[in-house]
């Protein structure tokens, strides 16, 4: 089965609407999803790429009407969430946590839903908890097992990866060593995989 | 007939795979094209945005990669050309005083074909020279008002212009006020000219 590597950083814009979308989209072409959550700011930082969207720049005022757009224009619902951006940190630790126990996709999936839709922000308390109750599983023994110093290190350990592959945004897929940036061309990089994967 | 204006930075790479082709289909939708050339750099720093693809950073890696698999993807020729940026100022000028004669089209896709596909540089005098040869043109005279002090003025003018459409980089495309950034967005622009131009 051709399979890809997903990239996602839980504070990208972007990133919402192949969420959104991926795990329908993989499963009707056959492509496994092998799902990488990490933390974007220290992989930009090491390349020397600033915030990619100032406040009250045209390039932000653009940012937010393009995914407005491209929402609607995917069927997907959206809502301007209230703060941007927000702390990823905290969703990012659970979904790695996850990813050995094979949730991760799912945990994504409620964690953008809750933010995108309902306006529960990511980075909150409130969007964990619902998130992980809705998996159905133990809010309290997961975040312990999220925040110990081993599950903290594999995260850190996730930078060095994404620099490895020539990683400097999200979301970002890898296929056969083969990187593709933006949400933009997800459709391209699952043809890639089902075509060389 | 619907009508959409085109922002077009001569130095831009993913401007390339929209002046290959952006002719045609507009033809075949039976959208008119306003092209406004314009020179990007002021408009950005006015934004205090900075150079985009930043040499030897894995953004700009990708940025080569991207494109060649888009031109293949789209069936365009490409040839990474050795120089990276180039000095779009005088073909700005050019493209702009041809504006008027109606050549301003044809003269942008023959720089763009010689600059992607024979190794010919945008900036260089060759190329210029060549483009207006192509079209039938008198080089001299061409030139002399493309470099008059009005023209130059003109295209100065371009900056706020843009700045008021909250264009931040090229390609560009602006229908009814609505604005589309990148040769991603060039069928949403089209498409959106159809239905609201």
């Amino acid at each position: 089965m051709p399979a890809m590597e997903v990239w996602i950083e839980y504070s990208s814009t972007y990133s919402y609407l192949t969420v959104a979308r991926i795990g329908r989209l993989a499963a009707q072409q056959g492509v496994a999803l092998d799902w990488q959550p990490f933390f974007l700011p220290p992989v930009r930082e090491q390349q020397g790429l600033g915030f990619p969207f100032p406040e009250a720049s045209a390039k932000t005022a653009y940012m937010w009407r393009d995914l407005e757009r491209r929402a609607a224009s995917l069927g997907l619902p959206y809502r301007r969430p209230q703060t941007y951006p927000v702390n990823s940190l905290p969703s990012a630790r659970v979904a790695l946590a996850g990813k050995a126990d094979g949730w991760c996709q799912r945990f994504t999936e409620e964690v953008f839903r809750l933010h995108w839709t309902q306006g529960c922000l990511i980075g909150s308390d409130d969007n964990l908890r619902q998130a992980l109750a809705t998996l159905g599983l133990d809010a309290a023994e997961v975040l312990e097992r999220a925040n110990s110093p081993a599950n903290k290190e594999a995260l850190k350990a996730q930078t060095p990866r994404a620099l490895e592959r020539g990683i400097f945004g999200a979301p970002s897929f890898v296929v056969s060593g083969e990187l593709f940036w933006g949400d933009d061309r997800l459709e391209d990089a699952l043809a890639w995989a089902r075509a060389k994967g």
